[in-house]
């Protein structure tokens, strides 16, 4: 498979190199960054070097671009994917976008979280979180690669709803990112005297992946699901831990509980249960395209804590991209993903 | 006031010394360690050298250093300050224990939390959330210090529950501490190797905090309350944030909400009430006695989400301590306490 | 004293900030950003909220601000200094400026390390390393206050040249500061994920801080001395260590060396002599004003390893100007600098 | 390849796990705990569940051990590892061991610094420098794997030593060593709240990787060596930064310099040359078996400047024993090593 990479020089763009270049079937054609077009990425990511020697081209010639691709990562702020999208919808490249624009079933979400106007509202994509959606993504000619809170989030509760063990209300997802998450570009609240040592809320009560948490579990749930989502910025470099409460309907087992999670992932090759009572570290995950999953009950609140661990850039983002391409173009889902975890 | 602190070894006896040696109206009488009797305490705490020149004895003979203190801090593991307090209930000394062992009206309470008999449940203690209590303090002879995540969980939500604008049930305080809170000791979970880059959750469920948040909430509110709390360990060395949500009462307003916490809060020296849509950050509060209050509400839920920020040795520790020394001997509240916040 | 601080929005000024307000004998008078002209300066450093409440204005108003204050601090990039202490040669204020302007003696050396030329050449500045320099800094009406790594270096090794043990040539000073030393201003090199969990030498062979250090050991030599300096970025907030390395010269004992350091540093307050053996930490010093000294002597080689600790925005800026200032002022030296290291 | 670990809980051990389990050649046999026998070790290392399911035997067993192993890695304190070799001198296993029992050629040197008999002075041990000592590898049964200080040090000036550029008086090996390089056993400097925000030298003048590299220094210099050498503390988990400065001798040019690299490493895999000015970091090199060097001449001094980072856990000690592995065992040298850098 020849692969691009459009926004190469962003935290996930350079992740999907890392990914791409260890994947015994895949071979990086092309690599854009319009803000250092003709630079080598080994210049800006010296970790890269003696293996990806490779010079950034521009995304303007995107038809030269598909021509050598057999699919497209767009790895761009929320706005351009769907005018890339829409430009390539005769061409034969598969289009995998790590960005919000084609996340949403109903556009209109999409343009009320965003304020911005859908310029592809006609597409067909897949919402390509894989182990969800698994049979739509291998026909899926254009994926909509799931955020980094949302994939955690979704993972953690969907199995509780779609058993019907959980209330739809009072659903609070307490999540924490590491700062990978924030991008690469030149904020003050990035600086690293400005993380380090530190800790915050952000985007209480409007963050953008709030809408598409509550699509997935709406889904799952058979009903509109609202729920309160809080992210954080943790002075790590990788990783999310979602932090999940939900009321469990009256007279449900910590059996019930366990079964409802290990039908759906008992099989998954990407999703560790650790079972009752384990609390998933960030640590344990990272690096890797693994979720680890754990959860407890509080009998007194009659309240399930599930708790969901991913590395942000992989599972959360280049990762799961990857896993989707392999499903699309039917590899085995783990190929070159077989990463163990770093720790320490 | 000649103080003394039983069990200066530990972070919080530490941050005890650093604090009593910069107080105008303070001096250091003795400081005790069972298992270094006999060192210097800037062997120990090369940070203290040139300032605290005093070597640890030990709390056998607690009867001499009462006779030389006007006030003994006791920074133990629970279960001994109850002892200690038994023992010299008819001394002059006045006692801050910055432990558990006192923080209970019911003391089955604190049997039933702490899996161990109460040795001395006829005492009369104050239990010194200083600006909850501030009246109590002045008299108090033997005071329990709050705990850490108690006192930045309490002070977030008690002005909405004694004003009646939230509803009781389904408050979740999901709470996030730096390592300092887990103490001194050798543990595999304290290495660096463990806590660094990591993010995890722990005491699900069952932490010993929760039941002394309830009690003052209980109190608050008027009638019990059942709280979801949720502490997990930050790679940063101080400072927790308290992130808790709540169910607004129909029809409260934001100038309501505002309005409680500027009934409770407008005059007190240590807490800093950011308003509304703001999101402390610990680092704004690091190595000082302050407390930041922000806080949102989300429309969508009809939720209010307040964040609380303390430094858990200082506000959450060791300066609370100082505080309820100050009260209780009639100086002014913020001496010895003025320290500016560290950041970055 | 009315003092002012033009920069003040720069890490080094925010510490002014923290060390001027809780100054006993000190008054802020004017808080100066052009960049930020208009705004509170709590507002950009809430840690500042509830103590210092001043809006910042603009340094275009230097003839006003002199005339409100006693003393100005200058802490900006250098360049600017020597336009202000030109402009204000005549008038009664006192300067001290943090910047590199009016370190050197002979104005081309200057010239040659900051590829500038020098405006104010006939400026008759005092230099204020003041353990070093008490007796001109008594008198100064222009001080230029040294760099962080140059006070960190310098005192390190100092009395051994004074004292005649240490040859001069194959003199190494390796140093390591923590990340406020690169300031906080926008840059790829200064965001957390660049950072964190990282490290790397910088400004190797051609560090600015390299003529300030030969010097001061000329000076104390009394002879021309050509050092290597290295300094590398850590992954902490605060803090400097320079390990300095010097041969011995044939027959030099311990006791001659542990002499030397004594004789210089017995008495002073913020210089803590911790000996032979002992290797200083920076966190043993943070947010204080202390040096930390400590020694060790290789007898395979012949070499002494002397290494030093400050914290890099107190000893090495703010701190120092602030003990500059007491002196100029006939205050004790240590007012308003005798905050403890925070620990942890 | 069936390959054994003894000591499998260590962080070297831990990582040796994570290299074989994704090496396409080698499968894990046995690995050993003594302090945890019968657990399984992903209950020590959560990260590894799901991929390495064995529990931990004890290596009071090591004849069976050694008849189920092609290959032996001994990954425990110093001192254990001459016992096993000698036992098994005659068995058809091959030995690794990343200690430092068998890395000197004169088995005084080791017991000069380790202070402990050597138990097995006969035995024929190579030194795994891979790099520099790859023929005698090939045939090597017993391996001295190198220590991860020494592997830095000497890959940065040993090709300026057999080029004849650099004196061999005065070289200063200043290096900087992340916290895994403490190991995981409980000790206070080893707590998450020593090591954070902090720094210090450690083992200066006595530390025991000085041998070591003076071993190779002098072997490759034609002539005996002797350096200071100074290891200290970096609040992160991973990586190593030496900075080697050494006086060049007379006339050598920088075009003799950047051709004494090349003629050693141009080829090799694992080493990166970055040039001239180039000042490596220890985060393009993480979680792989990467080698970054760069250099700098002092005009003023006379002095170059070699800046060498590695992952101590990888090219410093489980990655280099693969490395060696495959050389002993006539692989490709980068199988199962060709892991991308994780940055950030």
């Amino acid at each position: 498979m020849k692969a691009s990479v459009i926004g190469a020089t962003g935290f996930a763009g350079a992740e999907l190199l890392r990914l791409l270049e260890g994947h015994p079937e895949a071979e990086i054609a092309c690599i854009t960054s319009e803000s250092s077009t003709g630079e080598a990425i080994a210049s800006m990511y010296p970790h890269l070097a003696g293996r990806i020697e490779k010079n950034l081209t521009s995304m303007q010639a995107i038809d030269e671009i598909a021509a050598q691709s057999d699919v497209i990562f767009i790895a761009l702020p929320h706005g351009h994917a769907m005018k890339i999208g829409k430009h390539l919808r005769d061409s034969n490249v598969k289009i995998i976008d790590l960005g919000g624009d084609y996340r949403f079933k109903d556009h209109k979400v999409f343009e009320e979280w965003y304020k911005v106007e859908h310029l592809d509202p006609e597409a067909k994509a897949v919402y390509g979180l894989t182990e969800l959606y698994r049979e739509q993504v291998k026909d899926a000619k254009l994926l909509a690669n799931p955020g980094c809170y949302t994939t955690c989030s979704i993972l953690a509760l969907v199995p509780l709803l779609k058993a019907g063990l959980i209330e739809t209300k009072n659903i609070i997802v307490d999540a924490k990112s590491g700062t990978t998450g924030a991008g690469r570009s030149l904020k003050l609240g990035s600086l690293y005297c400005s993380v380090n040592e530190n800790f915050k809320a952000y985007g209480v009560a409007n963050h953008r992946h709030t809408p598409e948490i509550e699509q997935a579990y709406s889904e799952f749930a058979g009903e509109d699901v609202v729920i309160q989502f809080t992210p954080h910025l943790l002075p790590v470099d990788r990783g999310i831990l979602a932090t999940c409460y939900a009321n469990l309907k009256k007279g449900v087992t910590n059996a019930q509980i366990a079964e409802a999670f290990e039908a759906m992932y008992a099989d998954e090759y990407f999703i560790r249960l650790r079972g009752k009572g384990a609390c998933p570290e960030i640590k344990n995950v990272r690096a890797s395209n693994y979720v680890d999953l754990g959860w407890q009950v509080d009998k007194r609140t009659g309240r399930i804590i599930v708790m969901s661990a991913i590395d942000n850039l992989v599972k959360g983002a280049a990762g799961q991209a990857v896993q989707n391409m392999n499903v699309m173009f039917g590899c085995a889902e783990y190929t070159g993903l077989q990463h163990m975890p770093i720790y320490p």
